[in-house]
């Protein structure tokens, strides 16, 4: 049980050629992705509507794709415009094709009907060439299913105990004390300061200043955050509302979550401090992400292995504590839309989770 | 869904020793084949009927094979003969024994009951031993379901695209045109001439000639075919009937596609030139052969990424083309002989689709 | 289909260290194990009540253990004592804690209601500091339902054939003729003479002495085995009764076999002569071990082939032999506690097999 109207991310723009084609899988479909002469990123449905060979072993010709098990050719559109050995094509004679957007550095696909695929529910994620940014991406695949990788983003309260080594710092008050969070349209807003908190070991970042963190979580699984760190005193100031003043060190991260199968996801992430903290200091944008990489490597562990044991006790009825009001509210996210476009309750693991 | 009254291949005969057993599974029954010392071929469900245990990994004791779990013995007959600790032999302790024979240098298993079993069905396949070819051999293994392959062999049109670079020799006239294709009682036979066909770099092969290919496919998977290089004008004067003039060259490949389970499928193929061309030119065996060889692997690529493709979604309905002919007279052979010997129809992937 | 109400072997004692945790798998289900500061083993339910995630990758806190997804900290008792972010606990909030015992040199888990659990039913196995014997240890893994293991193990007629070239010597009499069986409680008695018995190569086990051997064998696969040998007439001057008199040799072996999944098991073993032989040659331990880990690996080859056929032909109705008698009397034992607990009848593979 998947949302389909929504863009998921399917790779990175830099790993899109300008020839050539590339297979992903997102939500059990098939895809094939390619650039068009035009430079416009093309999504197809890696499945050849004759025998279901993959066009992404095919070859392109001009903007065309030819399957190369038989022989047939689609156009851009997925319509089958030749058929070797015969004149007449058939209307049902295609393979679906998807809208897709390069933006903000990553190809997304509208996994519902291209018709009602809307672009301005894009989320603004921040590109690999954003000049305010200092940015580094990688990503990582998790053998789990996506709704888990989404309850850990949604509560940052695992901070203090999965990156009690790494985002952690010893500090265990994203435990003990909650953020604000504010549901979305179609997401949720997860903001706190943090007072007093601990150093990271370069410019900008001292222990004892004032944390500012705010995320937004948006289907079908984008976090966009923003952190920034101002000298002690700037919170109480304004009576904790969001910072307004310049802060002594900023950075921002997109991360996408993407689920390939039930029990496969793939995540991307980017990550980095303002660019005129990386001029100032070149070696604190590769610091910042080696941490982030150790981190996401503790998340994969944890969540693998909850999912295996999920997958032991497929119907555990799990306890809702507070802290999992983050996640309940992006639940009720997705079931909202779930039910909006497929008209019935979602099968989930513990969808019975409801706001705390 | 497999057919069972039929002739599979289950091993080349050099692979089955004088003495040993050696163990094979087709259409998911265990077996264990062995000759006898009178050089017969025995065929024996490879599961002692007492606790299932593999008789492949017993003794042999004479013609008979004692299961090396608890000792039973049994004879050629698949009959038990001892059970150590008691004097009575129930009537019911017996393995199954399989109608099996050596010939053309593959040892044949009929998977229905052996009464049944029809020597006259066994395919003319070429032996490697035959003097009139010099032939090489060889099997790969697929994880894919055989019907693929079937669907494969019986429509060559995919050689302009799968085996561009191999077998097509950039000539895509086998998929702009059709042979002629005849249903057998036990399979379909396909035809054709090809004129101004391109050189394979040996004698006999030149760019320019008439080519003449013919093939049989049978159940329950076997091809036969002969290929002949014609100077260029024959098969116009004959008005494109069968070749009867001596051709400048001729190759013949036996190839048979062995079900082994629903998912995994075993192929076996020899192929080769007349010995008297070998004769002539010793490196042509082994040039034709390193062809197919490639070619082969071109195949198991596109069939085995189908496969996956299928798996994603098992109820694809195909669309059906116009050189879907072969493949659907072949599922045609396929259902009536399922219809015939399991009184049912036949759950096969594609099984709509039907002659185009 | 377990049998619950037992206790199962989870570990050997030297496996589970003073601190720290080690996570198993029994039946099912997923257990932490660790020692508390008296000593004590404790074991919980190796999945926290929040989220799922193993306690095992969690922290010790003291006796405590605090899982390190969001925090919740639980004590020996299974119970919650903190969920960082709020003050109330609801009573809900707790996980299983399973009765345990370090004894015997194994870690006993009792897989029923804690509450039920009696010390009293755990099988008399041989410590590995047994002053009286000098064993070694060891375990392996089989990739195959356990209930194959247990008719392997209460029925050594295999001995002849799986261990011809290892336990058997070459004597087929095991297989012959047959052991006095009985049922227990709680499992079967198997014991037998053996006259003019093989010899071992070492002092005390020569060639054409008598043999005696007897085990019991006890939910959920306990195996409890002694062995002597004697000057050859012993056993007919007593009348074939059990021993009395001062073997030449004896030596003991503790099995237990404890099923992971239904389709995985751990098999753990002891074995050695008594320390007074081991004082004399030191070498008879390493020679026994060495012997008894080569015929495990048989087991297991044959146990596992077996396990393929079964998954094969899971409805396979087996042919019931007279060396099945102490397979089915043992059946019978877990049918009888099955019923006990379960109310109902047992599924399992050959669970028609019945007493022959």
């Amino acid at each position: 049980m998947f949302i389909k109207n929504c863009w998921y991310v399917a790779a990175w723009s830099h790993d899109l050629p300008d020839t050539g084609m590339i297979a992903r899988t997102i939500i059990n479909e098939p895809l094939v992705l390619l650039r068009n002469r035009a430079g416009e990123v093309v999504v197809l449905e890696d499945r050849c509507c004759h025998r279901q060979a993959p066009l992404s072993l095919g070859r392109r010709e001009g903007d065309d794709v030819r399957c190369m098990y038989h022989g047939l050719r689609f156009d851009s559109s997925g319509r089958c415009v030749e058929i070797p050995g015969q004149e007449t094509i058939p209307p049902q004679a295609r393979v679906r094709r998807y809208a897709a957007l390069d933006r903000h550095s990553w190809i997304w696909v509208w996994m519902g009907e291209a018709d009602a695929a809307d672009a301005s529910l894009v989320p603004a994620a921040v590109g690999l060439d954003d000049p305010a940014w200092s940015l580094l991406s990688g990503n990582i695949d998790y053998n789990a299913n996506h709704m888990l990788i989404h309850d850990n983003l949604c509560d940052f309260s695992h901070i203090a105990y999965v990156h009690e080594k790494t985002f952690g710092g010893g500090d265990d008050r994203l435990a003990k004390t909650r953020p604000k969070i504010t549901t979305l349209e179609r997401g949720i807003r997860v903001e706190r300061w943090t007072l007093n908190a601990p150093g990271r070991g370069y410019a900008g970042v001292e222990a004892g200043q004032d944390r500012w963190l705010s995320y937004d979580y948006l289907v079908p699984g984008v976090l966009l955050m923003r952190s920034e760190n101002h000298p002690a005193g700037t919170a109480a100031k304004s009576n904790f509302a969001p910072p307004t003043s310049e802060p002594a060190h900023a950075n921002f991260t997109s991360q996408a979550v993407t689920a390939i199968t039930e029990e496969t996801s793939r995540y991307f992430y980017s990550w980095g401090p303002r660019a005129c903290e990386a001029e100032a200091d070149p070696t604190i944008p590769t610091t910042m992400f080696d941490l982030a990489k150790r981190a996401f490597e503790e998340d994969r562990r944890i969540i693998e292995a909850q999912q295996r044991n999920w997958r032991l006790r497929p119907d555990a009825e799990p306890l809702v504590i507070g802290h999992d009001r983050g996640p309940a509210l992006m639940r009720n996210v997705f079931d909202k839309l779930l039910r909006k476009e497929q008209g019935s309750d979602p099968v989930r693991p513990w969808s019975r989770a409801r706001e705390a």
